[in-house]
């Protein structure tokens, strides 16, 4: 049976990540987007399962005790990761799988199973990014030079990534983003199975 | 300005590479299909520099010692080979250019070029493959039987390729095709430099 793949699609605050996915999974059953676990307290209108799994601090750790974690990470006093069982789920059932995660957490995922995509979602430029942080208006000016800093830092350790998607337009990136998914299954790992059959 | 990027189209006979072929390149002015040079005579019919460059024994000897061929073979007493000059100019004007050409072709381009996709086009399976070749009506049981070995002969080098391609609808089969150049295309060689600007 076909078998789903990974792919992780990370990119700096206010790239349009977010626009970018919701066009993506627009009428796919064939694709899984994972949710995350977290310890963090749910806010008004989440629902466990559907934007979180919202778990205490000790299942959390029994979770990473056994090792049952692609990737975590702190923040902001809180444990943020992606349970590799819904991950595994899907890819058996032939669907490939969309981890929306940092570079930390690529950088993690990328050691427990190197043949993860990874696709880094970046701006046609800085100063575009510039222009859309501070077109969003939720953001103080010194704020948005942090976010591009960060930015920045973010694309030093670009070599983690296999994919560069440059969003100047959402449907030229998720057009890209599909390519990148149907090129991956045509890759000999995959394609020598069948094969050899 | 946006480069080129050279992709290698390989397949054995009978799994309808030309077919799916003359499907990518409807209506695409920004492929360039790469014409072959040959030392034997135009047959009936075919146009210098439009099925294939023309041109005598010693000129074609030239051209291997300026090192002027991506690869070149001897093929039933003429020699064939892909010049340069023409898969380079159409690189720079931001054309792809596809190579039509074997494995055997496809590995001395590897070494001159490492950078060079290399795409396989396989049967959906080898049962298939003898039932085209039969269906063509072209050939004897007999020769059916070589081309199947030389196909699987072929598959035995096909780490050298990068994407298998398998043909089970042409319209799949381009569409992958298609999918594998929008990805190259997003490989961070191409994309840090335009991040970088």
């Amino acid at each position: 049976m076909h078998q789903g793949k990974t792919f992780i699609i990370s990119g700096p605050s206010g790239v349009g990540k977010s626009t970018v996915l919701h066009e993506l999974f627009k009428g796919r059953d064939d694709l899984y987007f994972s949710i995350s676990a977290t310890t963090r307290e749910p806010r008004e209108g989440e629902e466990d399962g559907v934007h979180y799994h919202f778990i205490d601090v000790k299942h959390f750790q029994e979770l990473i005790e056994a090792d049952a974690l692609l990737e975590y990470a702190e923040y902001v006093g809180n444990f943020y990761g992606t349970p590799k069982k819904y991950v595994d789920k899907a890819m058996n059932e032939g669907k490939d799988v969309i981890l929306d995660i940092e570079v930390q957490g690529a950088l993690q995922v990328c050691t427990k199973r190197p043949e993860t995509v990874r696709i880094f979602i970046a701006p046609p430029s800085w100063d575009e990014l510039e222009r859309r942080l501070t077109s969003r208006g939720t953001d103080s000016p010194d704020k948005i030079q942090k976010r591009l800093l960060r930015a920045k830092a973010e694309l030093q350790t670009a070599d983690v990534y296999d994919y560069f998607v440059i969003n100047d337009s959402v449907e030229r990136a998720v057009r890209e983003i599909n390519a990148i998914m149907i090129a991956e299954h045509c890759k000999p790992a995959d394609r020598m199975k069948i094969l050899s059959e």
